[in-house]
């Protein structure tokens, strides 16, 4: 495996959530940090095409645009609706600069995990000529297991690599994240099968706390948890995948610290844990 | 699929955890439940073998003890301590009168899960003597895989296969717990595997919460939540499974309630839900 460097480190947005943009973009590239992902949030009060602009000018490459999805509704309006939010965050994406846009793909607990999946593949299929018009790839992130119920009906790599895989297109893959995928038994050979594809777009890094105190906001830094982070790493660039490693971390512990200091911490453990 | 009755219906101690043994079995018998699952702390004071008494007084039938397991651990030491208190479970058991033992596998954070299935493994090969010679029987019990780290490094009924064909052994299954397997695409597969091998040991069911609080204890009453019960019991007893469905359900909002109210709504939901 290749030793790391920060010109593959990337932050999203959301990890120094108090930080507004020019804030994050200004630090990031301070730190030597060379990707962003953008959150939409981040770009509110600045519009998409200025944010573009702003991180450009910093020298920093835009490597996601998060996110979309949320497919699945029992009812149609509801689903035409999330296709519609769907195409406008393309729009979004694509007057960033965003290569691609994120999606978590959405579950209805009314119901079934099966009836969702097939109201993702159609709510993909609905928005696809537009991502390729626009020249905005789409990531499927299969989301852990305990998100099931209401915002992931893909909860396995293997799910995602099926999805994609049935839309046989450039513009469809995966967004390999491993708080969501790191105790999957089949982990290394799914994605083998993701980079056989070609699909495998994306790489995000944080750790699984041992003492996990919420189910949303109390991911790890990379290294207080038990994530082989290194071993998976070998598994994703054993595919040839060469690109950045996002860091993305939801964590009400993290948000309460000085921003600097968490960022000065975020790069330490980029270099000696990922 | 069959209709069921409270004929059916097993609570396990912990789910009415503030009552002493004595009342569990006074009151439950009383609802016209027919079948105990004994968690090892509800023992205490009283011993296993007056324990037994107890319950069979009361005309309820024990489905199984609970729970052993936590075999994997980085030092030799350490596994030899689990072997041993499995040991003691399982004399504990038999002094109890109780079929089986639930094997709640364990992890260690500081080895990989492949390593830690290697030793859980080892845990039950040691054990699995003595529980032919006591006549108790071993349920490995997969455990959702927010527990990975440190609970189980057994996450899926398809480990659990894995694990219990590889004993080819009569004293060696699976419990089938909702709560864990629900959100798994290859349940239903894995179930009818399960039972084709005569693994299918116990049945648990409570439900899944759409804004689940809490890891461990926020587990929610049959109906609470978006498990489809009828579905899965469907493809139980598609197996031929006619046991005991056991209700454990860990909750600080349900513990907090008065207990015979709780104990209602459990065979209110048990006879409608489940």
């Amino acid at each position: 495996m290749n030793s790391i460097t920060l010109d593959r480190c990337c932050i999203h947005t959301i990890t120094t959530k108090s930080w507004s943009l020019p804030e994050a973009v200004e630090h990031y590239a301070a730190a030597g940090v060379k990707g962003i992902s953008v959150w939409q949030n981040a770009t509110e009060g600045i519009g998409p095409r200025h944010a573009g602009e702003i991180i450009r000018q910093a020298g920093l490459e835009i490597v996601s645009y998060v996110r979309g999805g949320f497919f699945p509704n029992v009812s149609s309006a509801g689903r035409a609706q999330a296709i519609d939010h769907n195409r406008k965050l393309l729009e979004e994406a694509a007057a960033l600069g965003a290569p691609m846009i994120v999606l978590v793909c959405g579950a209805s607990p009314d119901q079934s995990l099966e009836k969702s999946r097939e109201q993702i593949r159609e709510g993909i299929e609905a928005i696809l000529p537009l991502a390729e018009k626009l020249n905005v790839k789409l990531a499927i992130e299969p989301l852990h297991p305990m998100y099931a119920a209401d915002r992931s009906a893909i909860n396995t790599l293997g799910q995602a690599n099926d999805m994609a895989e049935f839309f046989k297109s450039d513009y469809v893959g995966v967004a390999v994240d491993v708080y969501h995928l790191w105790w999957d038994g089949d982990l290394e050979k799914e994605i083998a099968r993701c980079g056989a594809h070609g699909n495998l777009f994306a790489y995000h890094v944080c750790d699984w706390k041992v003492n996990t105190i919420d189910l949303l906001n109390d991911r790890g830094l990379m290294g207080e948890g038990c994530i082989d982070l290194k071993k998976i790493r070998g598994w994703v660039e054993a595919t040839g995948f060469n690109g950045f490693c996002e860091v993305e971390i939801f964590s009400n512990i993290h948000w309460a610290k000085d921003q600097h200091l968490f960022l000065n911490e975020i790069t330490t453990a980029f270099l000696e844990k990922v």
